[in-house]
């Protein structure tokens, strides 16, 4: 077999040395790799085959690093991470250890920015070009590149609307492909879809906003790419080239199902069949346990309203929207607007679950206090993805909600341990007049025999829940970490140790804490999220109102950022995994016993 | 003296029994009750002055509170207030017990949603119109008034972007007058001045977005806003209404100085002119404490850079941008951008400070996390207004920062006692290459003589220092608090208690704690956050690793909203004023001294 021609190039300096002409040699280089690696470690699919064509243009004639170029949301940079240098360690992508999914300045000098998130890329570009005035470098540029999904969100209007009013050297590449995780939705999208190179005429939206606005172009034919960018690289100030691409091109199926090749998992790479996998035996993810009990719900409650910024999908809502379409809103990546469209409905009595993902809801803390808190409206916050999520990394971690959450008054702060508790905290939170918050996994659940809701109870707010007797140690645990503690328990022998659930972190059970600060003298808390201000943190500051004289630790997430691997990994590499808090109640078993 | 014909009308029926040609009259009512109230008790004068001649015409065309009527940011609503059964009241405006200075649910029925901080208001109307549709209430209207600042925030784009897809019953009031607080800056602001009723022969911005545009009419002109809101009441669908106001409109200097009046303080209700008061022997505000060190480093480092989200003035800022202008930017209502731009200009070895109010700063806590932290990126936070704010009541308090920046990895979180703190932690800041935050009150110092910075010195990162010797019991306390601290030993009849002030809550000062652990029975924190998650938790956190057998009590806001009032009235109600905690250390000295 012949060496591929993308292995041939040391550096971008061979690559620039190429003619125009074999360019979409490369890119087909670029796009089997990526369909071969993807296919067998999995990972972000679409996004990276979509934009091949563009990211060997842009190094082809830009001078990265010297020029800046960010990859918003970052998961399309693939090729990207090829050109640059990463092509040998590329079947590492996403693995402990190995390199990042996105884009990370401590991994590459091509990687101008740490992208995961949505929207920050114009914000960032438009900073470092504000430096490189202030620098005098006055030749330099700075491309963000930004899909038409995440143009969307505020902040990147934000960003439009500074760097309007500047002469900065920016360029906004707009990589228009309708479809972010799920199809792009909005008037905006609309919009785009209707520009076309003759209604340039007439000032469009961004030319409104003073920005130079190129295109649309075809982000599939390499000549014509090159050739665009090559006069945008002798222009200055700021503006936008709207680049049309197709997600998924190059793999047929992938083109066809935009959604599912999204990050379709393992697949056959000559082909695209995705591998299905007979999972009827295993337990239900916990999103599919939360849309399947939405559903039992909506049976119950016609008017519930369930808001999703634009993670439809994910968040386990397909199944809804299938049979209840009105009863879902997907708004978009707009995780601000979506908190405080769910305190509007709550205001005229409606029933509105606000489904964020947990380090997505960071980005609408504000609108959590103020809208919803302030004014004790009854929105459920329907928050998956907390915890650890594995393979997405630093970025993804849901890992800052219950110390974020636990300290804005009236909101109910909850943590299922498994399907049973979901679907009842949803059922309680719904006949609460009070903000509810209920965190729960990237994970299936553990009941494998759990398909849809058991007959619906209403918890009792507050309550905690003893499920092991044990003497002198006690654990306290929240949300499904419980079943590590479990697992931690049958590596110690037989010592009998106290476990006690709390479903809810917010309030917190006092009579349960001081029934077990009078009993027991070491108290061990433990949890997903971080140590730092999290669940131990507010049973400590119980205790010391209780005036507990015993002896206390917390087990969390330690004060570092966690990168990317497997769950079970990131759990062991973090100590909240059963042989560490198996350990850690040694020491106090040991120590004292 | 006649009664005047305002207060002739006992409700909004009696309005809408007046004949059109009379609004003017009650309109002049409206503006001189303003100015005379808050000449008097100070308070926000200019908006609501501006929009006194839409806020009759609103209520004489709508049938509030039936349609929903719903004021952005809320510092307009003076003149709502007054016409909604809070004229009697209204000299009760932002005093304890008293009406508050914004719109509150649970104030007035007339009151849709509560708002203060900005941009919220299409979000929350649109929330209630399609809860309207799904009601099938089809006539109720739902107004969002919303000014060219504000619609410039990120999260009213997004719900823009979402209410052009639906065909809810919404009704944006545009009310323009090119400024916020601040001048407004952007794009979009030269685009709105630009708008004019000729160039709606083309699609304009909020067109193109599907929202169908009217205006620009004089906001000014009571026959015409009657007109048009009328014809607008039988209209359906989204629209947007583009009115042009003079903000301070009906007293000159007012209008010839908008920043000045924006909150003028005190002032003569027949001239305008504002009362000035001697000021110089009095500390310094913290704000121009920070503008004044600002100064002094940027004569020594030149490329230092200052971000501000619309609120130069505040922040202190305006003597920097008279002698710097180049290296102060304001982005406008956009604090999402401003951390992300921050973390750009950071990346390429510019010294950036990020100026933002401690409330405001929630709206960027995910940029904070993922953009400045996760990248570690030596962004200075400057921010102001922590603590409580006094009068401006549950939306302004700054009581969160402190939970929740100490639970971000990376992030130095620091808390100056006073002046020449504030300036050292300013210049350690600048030369520390990691994210750090610095949050300060709206307040004066408490230091006369101090008018510029002293002899700059590095402060030792995590160090914390003890000031006053004790037995038995300790107190630790960080930031301007610690005078509360002081002024309630002065209430202990020379009882030996410790203090020792910590200027940083991240890293804590291991040593110090360790040290004072060793010798003291009773530690007590104290601060002007919230208790839950803030200082206080982070020193239980490091007393159960150090298995601290001795007592310990959180001194701080307790888990409730804190409505407005004076600051040192707020403090006694939140029990963290010299009296309270006076009583706390009794308890302990007593109990078992």
């Amino acid at each position: 077999m012949n060496v591929p021609f993308l292995d041939s190039l040391t550096s971008l300096a061979d690559l620039r040395a190429v003619a125009v002409e074999r360019l979409p040699e490369i890119a087909q280089d670029l796009r089997d790799r990526i369909i071969k690696i993807v296919a067998a470690n999995e990972g972000h699919l679409g996004a990276s085959l979509g934009v091949v064509d563009l990211t060997v243009a842009l190094h082809y004639v830009f001078d990265t690093p010297n020029d800046r170029l960010i990859w918003d949301v970052g998961h399309q940079a693939y090729g990207h991470k090829m050109l640059t240098g990463r092509l040998a360690q590329f079947h590492t992508n996403r693995k402990l250890g190995g390199i990042s999914g996105f884009p990370k300045r401590s991994e590459s000098e091509f990687d101008a920015f740490g992208t995961g998130h949505s929207s920050t890329a114009i914000s960032a570009a438009l900073g470092m070009a504000l430096a490189a005035q202030q620098q005098k470098k006055f030749s330099r540029q700075h491309i963000a590149v930004i899909g038409d999904a995440s143009i969307a969100a505020g902040m990147a209007f934000e960003a439009l609307n500074h760097a309007g009013e500047t002469n900065a050297n920016l360029l906004i590449v707009l990589n228009d492909n309708s479809i972010g995780i799920d199809p792009s939705v909005g008037a905006l999208k609309h919009y785009l879809t209707s520009l076309d190179q003759n209604n340039q005429t007439v000032q469009n939206l961004f030319q409104n906003l003073n920005i130079a606005y190129f295109g649309p172009i075809d982000g599939h034919d390499l000549p014509q790419l090159v050739s665009e960018l090559r006069a945008q690289k002798q222009k200055s100030g700021v503006r936008l080239l709207h680049v049309r691409t197709t997600k998924g091109k190059g793999l047929k199926p992938a083109e066809l199902n935009q959604v599912l090749y999204h990050a379709p998992g393992k697949f056959d790479y000559l082909t695209g069949k995705v591998y299905e996998k007979d999972e009827s035996h295993l337990p239900l993810k916990f999103q599919d346990v939360f849309g399947t009990t939405v559903l039992a719900l909506l049976e119950q409650h016609k008017d519930i309203i369930a808001i999703t910024p634009a993670m439809p999908s994910g968040s386990g809502l397909k199944a809804v929207i299938d049979r209840f379409p009105e009863n879902v809103i997907d708004v978009g990546i707009a995780e601000q607007h979506a908190v405080t469209l769910a305190a509007g409905f709550a205001c005229e009595g409606v029933k509105v679950l606000c489904c964020i993902y947990s380090t997505f809801l960071q980005r609408a803390y504000d609108q959590l206090i103020h809208d919803v808190a302030i004014q004790n409206l009854p929105v459920v916050f329907c928050i998956d993805r907390a915890g650890l999520v594995g393979e997405d990394g630093a970025t993804h971690h849901g890992i800052f909600d219950l110390a974020m959450l636990r300290t804005v008054p009236n909101v109910i702060v909850a943590a299922p341990k498994d399907e049973i508790d979901l679907q009842q905290l949803l059922f309680t939170a719904v006949h609460t007049s009070q903000p509810f918050a209920i965190r729960y996994p990237r994970a299936r659940g553990f009941i494998p025999e759990w398909r849809a809701p058991l007959a619906f109870e209403r918890m009792e707010i507050g309550k905690a829940k003893q499920v092991r007797h044990g003497k002198r140690i006690a654990v306290f645990s929240t949300g499904t970490i419980f079943h590590e503690v479990e697992s931690a328990f049958q590596q110690l022998d037989n010592v009998p140790i106290a476990h006690v659930h709390f479903p809810f972190v917010k309030p917190l059970d006092r009579n349960a804490i001081e029934s077990v600060a009078a009993q027991f003298e070491v108290i061990i808390t433990v949890e997903d999220g971080v140590a730092a201000g999290g669940f131990g943190s507010a049973v400590l500051e119980l205790l010391s109102e209780l005036n507990f004289q015993g002896r206390t630790q917390i087990i969390g997430i330690p004060d570092v950022f966690i990168e990317h691997g497997s769950i079970p990994e990131l759990r062991k590499l973090a100590g909240i995994d059963a042989l560490t808090i198996a350990e850690s109640i040694k020491k106090f078993s040991s120590n004292n016993g």
